[in-house]
């Protein structure tokens, strides 16, 4: 542990919500807020109060309801209008109405942008940073500066850019913000421009990066090493074009790599439950692949190296998964050997150590199912199901006798474009269900057929509900006549747990049947339901 | 424009291919190779022929079917086994019958991983380096060494990962990769490594790095900086866990930031087309926010900014986006479309210049198939075809009356799982044609019927052949319930030119329907078949 601390200020709400297909309601805002609270951030910026009128009921109803733990609350607005006064200006006055006890002020810094965009002197332009952060001080609050452009603006004209800070400093704002707008910056032009800002003043310097060029992360941890101890981003990269600097890698960082203090205690390690509650509230499907808290963050394929993962994790991961929230997961592969089988069964609970030839036999089953097309690397239900079986302890929930699927379209009737499934199936002591089923396509049909026919008997099958479902054409070469994969997704509503099952054949509705009915024989099983077939 | 030049190594389909959920068959890497190499890569890493029975199969290929205009062929394999001679390593073998003209060898250059994970003595590690590198390089293949877990190994004992270096230089290897394989590494880390091994040897220097600590694109580029000429990485970052460096990120921030020569001539501008296009092949949903090429990477939800952006673009982005062939995108403005679809027009052979009002109906009809979930990036005949329409130019060959599908299944009985067609369409003067088609799926069963009534009044239809299928969930959080995508890729068997059709809707059969229809279409009116409804 070093002893640098660093302020942790999310824009997730403001900033973060400029994402491309991204719409936050004020009820969103509210689920949100308290999330990152729980992380641990030190600021959390809600939006821009006067501006945007759902951000101005956000800010009263914060201060009705809202209490935070480790987090101020920060609000977002301009520099006065040129030509008038602080005082009098509604949007610097509704930033004092938000109560909130921040207020960051983003400023213009390239002189290019003063003068194209917003079409003032760069006199005036400093002028109107000057009297807008002392108007915001005298009455109390501590008034943040984003120094919007600065990179770009500090290598067209530094001294302008300079300026632009001192002002700020001059009039008393705690914290001048250096922001890579265009996000176009690479670590080294943040080291010696950071750096040349931090001898010219002594005010605490924050970064804002964009990760348009690949480097928001690197350029925040540039940026501290040259002196900054304020640091800009949104939970899973949220923002415009490619986004804002991702927090929680940030801060991972800074923790983990450089022993800094930036969350509060115990906000880390849960930053993957967090950050994936959030993107439920966004609707913004989570990337696998996202640094240190992304579903795929632990993963491995490692055919190979499976039995040195077993014996030492820590020679394989650059972190421990814990530290984040996170776990390590073996992906079984077709480079898949009995070792990473083993382990991928320690990992769903079944003990398969010293079984040698039960090892086997599940090792040769997986190889003949992938030849034939399936990956267990994204079904782990599947593959829990295929070991339920090898071991002996597959329930038997009902027994299908048939189905049918009808689909059918005729041009310009736009009633017929429907589907109808038609299944018969025994469960319930033997009971036989005879059920039709409708939908916008087969597998949807199928679906509901299905759920018509289980409901009495499993009537916790109602809480499982499929969220996602993919199709991959495994040997392309045959056009139509190919093999068919599918993946599909369901969610338990009530614990919000989800599970992935895998199904294959050259007949699209078949694959989607076998995965469809495995998600429900998972959940069943999973959950413990007796058996009444 | 500097002196530097930096060797661009792809291991999309190598390393790339350890990402989760990720399996691609040879078809898959004999079209993604040709794509690499028009991106301008130095060199595209095949994958492991020996180890990967599919590997070795496609390098048999590649050997008899593909020249390369641009890159060089790599086949990766690893150091010969303790206690043998290289020679007598089958592993090795397999490498020389590769005919790949550069063998990459992984090595452990982490004594933690010699010891525990290969269990061999650290001189045993040294002396396999020696001689697996000393007997290739005696077979006449330029050798490159992936020294692996570099960085790691370097930290906790820097003289043992050194000696792993200079026993590959000493045996004659042209170039040792330091590679970050767990990707905790952060730049001020690689620069100060890097820099210490350059002063150690005069071998060319590369870097392989994972993004792990969300900094794999900022690493590689501390790397070249610190003295590396040679980089690794994946085309769309792919790669196990969080992946490897974004290869065409690194190469635009070489070549637009530092104005180094990375990629061949005219490469980068066509970096965004060439992600899409591989990630159709993968069937990896590309990630909306990538640096450079993403779909909103330059996309501006500007409302503010607007008339500024207009005025003058270049204050908002950090580089120009046709440089990589993406498009600046205004998210509310209707700019956003009328010059790429003029654009897009000449390229398919239709003079729309100077056309206002046709451009803004057509650019209307994107925008509103755009939303509903059509994508005409990857699908042209769909967009010749829209053209067409639009320009009252569309030939009219049949007409539909009504289709229906039947799939069945009953457990157990093998012959119950097939789909059965019913179509009724006119053509050929008016004649109706009532046919049925079987399949092994609903989609193959409704080709079979469709060809059957078109095949006398149509016979060119012959010669189209379906080679590739493509389903995509649009909207996953609808799950059976969601819009569905499907591609349509159809070959012209005498020409070999192929071609790709979009459909889109709720039931995957009817979107399936629309792919298939207009693939034909397409087909026929390129082929200026006249018409006979």
């Amino acid at each position: 542990m070093t002893d640098l601390t660093v302020e942790v200020y999310d824009t997730t709400l403001r900033d973060g919500a400029q994402q491309e297909g991204m719409n936050l309601s004020v009820a969103d805002k509210m689920t949100i807020a308290p999330l990152l609270d729980q992380l641990g951030v030190g600021v959390i910026e809600g939006g821009w109060p006067g501006a945007v009128p759902k951000d101005t009921e956000f800010f009263q109803l914060v201060a009705k309801e809202l209490s935070f733990r480790n987090a101020q609350f920060a609000a977002f607005g301009m520099t006065r209008r040129a030509g008038s006064t602080a005082a009098a200006d509604p949007q610097v006055r509704a930033l004092l109405d938000s109560e909130a006890p921040i207020l960051t002020l983003v400023a213009k810094s390239d002189v290019r942008h003063a003068e194209r965009a917003l079409r003032v002197s760069p006199d005036e332009n400093l002028r109107m940073i000057e009297e807008t952060v002392a108007f915001l001080v005298g009455e109390g609050r501590r008034v943040v500066l984003d120094a919007e452009h600065f990179f770009d603006g500090y290598r067209f004209d530094p001294d302008y850019s300079l300026r632009c800070l001192l002002a700020a400093e001059r009039a008393g704002a705690s914290t001048l913000v250096l922001c890579d707008t265009n996000g176009g910056m690479l670590p080294d032009d943040v080291t010696r421009i950071v750096a040349d800002v931090r001898a010219r003043t002594s005010a605490q310097l924050g970064m804002h990066a964009h990760n348009d060029s690949g480097c928001a992360v690197a350029n925040s941890m540039a940026a501290v090493a040259a002196g900054v101890t304020h640091v800009q981003g949104c939970v899973n990269g949220y923002g415009e074009r490619t986004g804002n600097a991702d927090l929680v890698a940030v801060a991972a960082n800074l923790e983990i790599k450089r022993g800094a203090r930036a969350l509060a205690p115990g906000g880390l390690a849960e930053s993957t439950r967090i950050a994936h509650a959030i993107a439920e509230v966004t609707n913004i499907a989570p990337f696998a692949r996202q640094p240190y808290v992304g579903a795929s963050a632990f993963a491995h394929k490692a055919g190979l190296h499976a039995s040195a993962i077993k014996v030492d994790p820590d020679l394989y991961q650059h972190t421990d998964p814990a530290r984040v929230g996170n776990d390590m997961r073996m992906l079984v592969s077709e480079m898949a050997g009995r070792a990473s089988i083993e382990l991928k069964g320690k990992e769903l609970g079944y003990d398969l150590s010293g079984q040698g030839e039960l090892l086997s036999r599940i090792t040769e089953r997986v190889k003949h199912a992938e030849a034939a097309g399936y990956t267990y690397d994204a079904a782990d239900a599947s593959f829990d199901l295929l070991l339920r079986s090898e071991l002996g302890r597959m329930p038997r929930y009902w027994a299908v006798e048939e189905w049918r699927v009808r689909v059918s379209s005729t041009p310009g009737d736009p009633t017929d474009a429907g589907a109808e499934a038609v299944l018969k199936l025994r469960a319930g002591g033997g009971a036989r269900h005879l059920v039709v089923g409708e939908g916008n396509g087969p597998v949807n049909a199928l679906d509901h057929a299905l759920r018509t026919a289980l409901a009495k008997v499993y009537p916790d099958i109602e809480r499982f509900e499929l969220t996602d479902f993919k199709v991959r054409i495994m040997d392309a070469s045959h056009g139509t006549d190919a093999i068919t994969r599918v993946l599909v997704t369901t969610a338990d509503n009530e614990t919000g747990r989800s599970w992935v099952t895998v199904g294959v054949g050259p007949n699209v509705i078949e694959a989607a049947w076998e995965a469809l009915t495995d998600s429900l024989y998972y959940g069943l099983a999973t959950h413990e339901v007796a058996p009444n077939p």
